[in-house]
């Protein structure tokens, strides 16, 4: 997990906010459960995993926030994101200014095609997830993959089990396939 | 979570607190994403879901919450409970310290055994997804039915339209059926 500069004296120094988006259907409350109990596995670290709905939470883009800390975590929302995930664009122009300056944005950009201009990473998890596994509903767990290389939040033999344990009977296999595509997908970008 | 310092103002007056708890593997995380989501369609409320990991979350029992508000919710975790789901004796010894004096407890007795000497609704869920759904992964269900009759937080078509969404294709009607029981059941218990 990189240290962020949280100066505010109320949130601890270790805090990390982490926001999948995209639209409905793409799967971004099941990857943020997933991550959620795989880090909550993983180490003594607290997290908390949420969704809002509210009528400013209409429209086409979903969200669903994953935030770790050492300490117990008072206040659960994400208010400045360490890593935003956007599958779509409209995701992306609605929560890139959450994003820390200093954030890390990760984009599928099978369907965003305007980025901002500054640091981040960019893989196609859906054309990915289509062509490689087969399957495009498993395009969250690819960005999932890509995740857990980029980061250091989750080991990614405990991110693979925890996203076994909850996909349904019959998945296993191409869960696990998109996981090691997402994950090796994103250690390439890592090598640049 | 124990009561904090939260008895400010600052809590909108119609502040509605929801947890799902049980053991792991109960679906009460899905119950309670499916619970927010369509809490979020019926109206115009806002409403987060929400569940933890920590060092004091470790052991059998598994909670998800559900806060539902007019207002924005600035503090969406859990505090003073307005209704409590038990599915465990584990789990209804662990949060109902939680519950409010005059909060509802909503009690799963095909496990739980020693219910507190207050006012409270207590069906077999478990026992009635076996024998009348034939599958015992869907008394998570027959609870959100019981949960439906017992409360006005959204309405029973809004709520199994919610369910099918997000159940896994080839399990509607065992999902349907799972509602309606769970909400005949309680509607009994309502006219006693």
């Amino acid at each position: 997990m990189t240290a962020e500069s949280n100066d505010k004296a109320s949130i601890p120094q270790d805090r990390f906010e982490i926001r999948l988006s995209g639209s409905g259907g793409q799967g971004m409350i099941f990857g943020s459960v997933v991550l959620c109990e795989a880090i909550g596995r993983a180490g003594d670290k607290n997290v908390v995993q949420s969704q809002s709905y509210g009528p400013e939470a209409r429209g086409g883009a979903s969200k669903a926030d994953v935030v770790v800390s050492s300490e117990e975590i008072y206040y659960p929302k994400a208010m400045k994101l360490d890593l935003l995930l956007a599958m779509t664009q409209e995701a992306l122009d609605k929560y890139y200014p959450d994003l820390k300056e200093n954030g890390m944005l990760v984009v599928d950009n099978t369907l965003v095609t305007e980025i901002p201009d500054r640091d981040h990473y960019a893989r196609p998890f859906t054309r990915l997830a289509r062509e490689e596994v087969g399957h495009i509903m498993v395009a969250n767990v690819v960005a999932l993959g890509a995740i857990c290389a980029l980061t250091d939040i989750v080991p990614l033999d405990v991110l693979t089990d925890a996203v076994l344990a909850r996909a349904p009977r019959g998945t296993e296999d191409r869960n696990r396939k998109a996981i090691e595509i997402g994950y090796n997908e994103a250690m390439k970008l890592k090598k640049k």
